[in-house]
């Protein structure tokens, strides 16, 4: 087991009606002056930010809002939350939605108080060392961000998208998660979003760190929950338990409550990023497509933990043949995926004819020579990984 | 699944040569005057009061030293470690131990500031609103007191021993956590710390609350971690990722991780506590006796997550007869304890003819008329589960 730091000092406040809570828990952290950021209009149509508004007068905190974060969020609304948040004094930014809202509030809070671009911060140029405070009400269970300190951001105009760490800055001081919110989120953002956390998950299971038990069986577990409770999400919207159950899931996936002690992996992820950056296609879906043909690729260069996994996660009976035993357990995670809606190829995807040599290019630019570390991909590697995701 | 808050601020820094950092976390979290809480001269005699010390003077970190803190802590070094705080004018209480250190560095961190007798806060009478910062530099993982904001103290005078909740002021604000300090840890000491850490999942995991898969799928991931990991630190006590394992277990086991949303149940907790109190016996030796009595007192009377738990943690098969399926994971467990060289019964306690009825009495006087939450017990029901220990 590797030296590790595990600090999650956000507080979740978890349950029905905890959203009545928000002004409460802004005055506690001792903020004053909220800029709220949300997505679309269904966070207005369903009455949610009228809720939380009246919480936040009750609670005598001054609010200013703004709306509009799709999905892949880029760097537009970003300059423009600093805009508003500098002329307003704003000392939180309090998120309203899921990962692409939470991470636009992020760059925003880290943007407030330094005077160069806050681009600089996504491609290594400048260090977060202070940053306004953030804090949440989840929708979308999926990112994790609302226990992480990382955020990704694409700049518009070179369709980079990057991806910031700084826990100690940015992590949200709270979180308030209620299931309900979460009834009326769609089918395929539902399954997107599940894929998500399995995947964040993966990325630390998949190691070759020795010895790590406990980080093992907790990823199984977490895993283990969500094979049980997708199913139930997807067939019956408004059913409070199951709903819950994937809600914390989502979070205890990125917050370092799995893998301690493991070295990561990412390359997934980041070949991913180079998909939904060039094709504008939902994270999760994109998941859904590369992590199998990672896996598939791993079948045959780095067996054991695909093995592991697919005995322990998928049931898959222990057998002498490991990549026998491999493939099976990847056969049933794509089953699963297709059972919960997802795609599991580039056709499925809506992406028939992928300039894979524009994303290997990309991927190997952004990320430098080598990817990842369960195996370290070289451009062969990722550009076989690609192809056989087609 | 139920309303539930999750808030783990404490700073868990982990592995090997991490107490060297001790100096640096305490200026990180600005305090500056420190009073160093430990148990036997081990602390001292191997060195590690030694580099603490040393780490706390490089950083410029005034400290002073108490000793002797034994198991069972009891009430009479809190009142003299509150009065060296306040002619010191301490702001920081670092714990250098187990779970009695740091118990009782939380009972002085309540009560410095507090005009009455600390024991105000374990009966009742008074709720803590503030407190030193407590910190801890683990040697015994066991209790979980390292993430947690409870402690439990005995009075001597009356042999009541009560324990306190306050996780928004006594949690630990960083926690060293370095295994190779667990080397030298007796084996009966290691294997009654293992058996806490269990007791303290199983506490979580008995509940009537529906469709808490996630925290099943934790609960039962820990304990599997447990009993793989277990034995290799009785057998082999050097053997660092064991014992990594194993320490990383006792913190997640109690500060919140495992059990979300579940209602707790704690009866066998405070059924030892009168034993400890009375009969002065190590928490988690009396723990492996009352554990298997009241699991099979359960199984007669609430079979059903008995049955889940042999399945599941203990991989007996399902079958139709859920209290024979019962019997056996408790058997299991009881051999699981044995391996380890624990005692499972009162006469291997070292307490051949326990006075049950006084137990019972101090029991429903201290908790009233009814223990747990599984079942709630009577008085009737708590004699027949100790005498099911006999």
């Amino acid at each position: 087991m590797n030296n590790f730091t595990f600090f999650s000092p956000t507080e979740f406040v978890f349950g029905r009606d905890t959203e009545l809570q928000t002004g409460k828990l802004i005055r506690k952290h001792a903020a004053r002056r909220v800029l709220i950021v949300y997505g679309g209009g269904s966070a207005v149509r369903s009455g949610l930010l009228g809720r939380i508004e009246t919480s936040l007068d009750a609670a005598g905190v001054f609010h200013i809002s703004m709306g509009g974060i799709q999905a892949n969020p880029v760097d537009g609304p970003v300059y423009k939350g600093i805009e508003i948040a500098r002329r307003n004094e704003i000392d939180l930014v309090l998120a309203v939605g899921g990962g692409s809202v939470i991470d636009t509030s992020k760059a925003i809070a880290a943007g407030v108080p330094y005077e160069g671009d806050f681009w600089d911060f996504y491609i290594g140029k400048a260090k977060v060392t202070k940053a306004l405070r953030v804090a949440v009400v989840l929708t979308i269970p999926a990112a994790g961000s609302e226990g992480s300190g990382n955020s990704v951001i694409t700049k518009e105009s070179t369709r980079q998208k990057m991806s910031l760490r700084a826990p100690e800055q940015l992590r949200p001081v709270f979180a308030v998660m209620n299931p309900v919110l979460t009834f009326t989120l769609p089918a395929w953002q539902t399954a997107a979003g599940i894929t998500d956390m399995m995947a964040h998950i993966f990325e630390r299971y998949f190691t070759n760190t020795p010895a790590v038990t406990v980080a093992d069986r907790m990823c199984e577990g977490v895993l283990q929950a969500i094979i049980e409770e997708a199913p139930k999400v997807i067939t019956c919207p408004n059913g409070y338990d199951a709903r819950a159950n994937i809600m914390w899931c989502g979070m205890v996936a990125h917050n370092g409550t799995c893998g301690v002690g493991c070295e990561e992996d990412w390359a997934t992820h980041f070949m991913e990023h180079e998909i939904s950056a060039h094709y504008g296609v939902t994270h999760g879906a994109g998941l859904a497509v590369m992590f199998p043909a990672w896996l598939t690729w791993m079948a045959n260069h780095h067996v054991e933990r695909v093995a592991l996994w697919a005995h322990r996660v998928w049931g898959v009976a222990e057998q002498s043949d490991l990549r026998a035993q491999a493939l099976e357990g990847i056969a049933r995670f794509k089953a699963f995926l297709q059972q919960i809606g997802m795609p599991t190829d580039f056709k499925s995807l809506g992406v028939p004819n992928p300039d894979i040599p524009l994303l290997v290019d990309s991927l190997h630019r952004n990320k430098g020579e080598y990817v990842g570390a369960y195996v370290r991909l070289t451009r062969k590697d990722s550009e076989e990984i690609y192809r056989l995701a087609l």
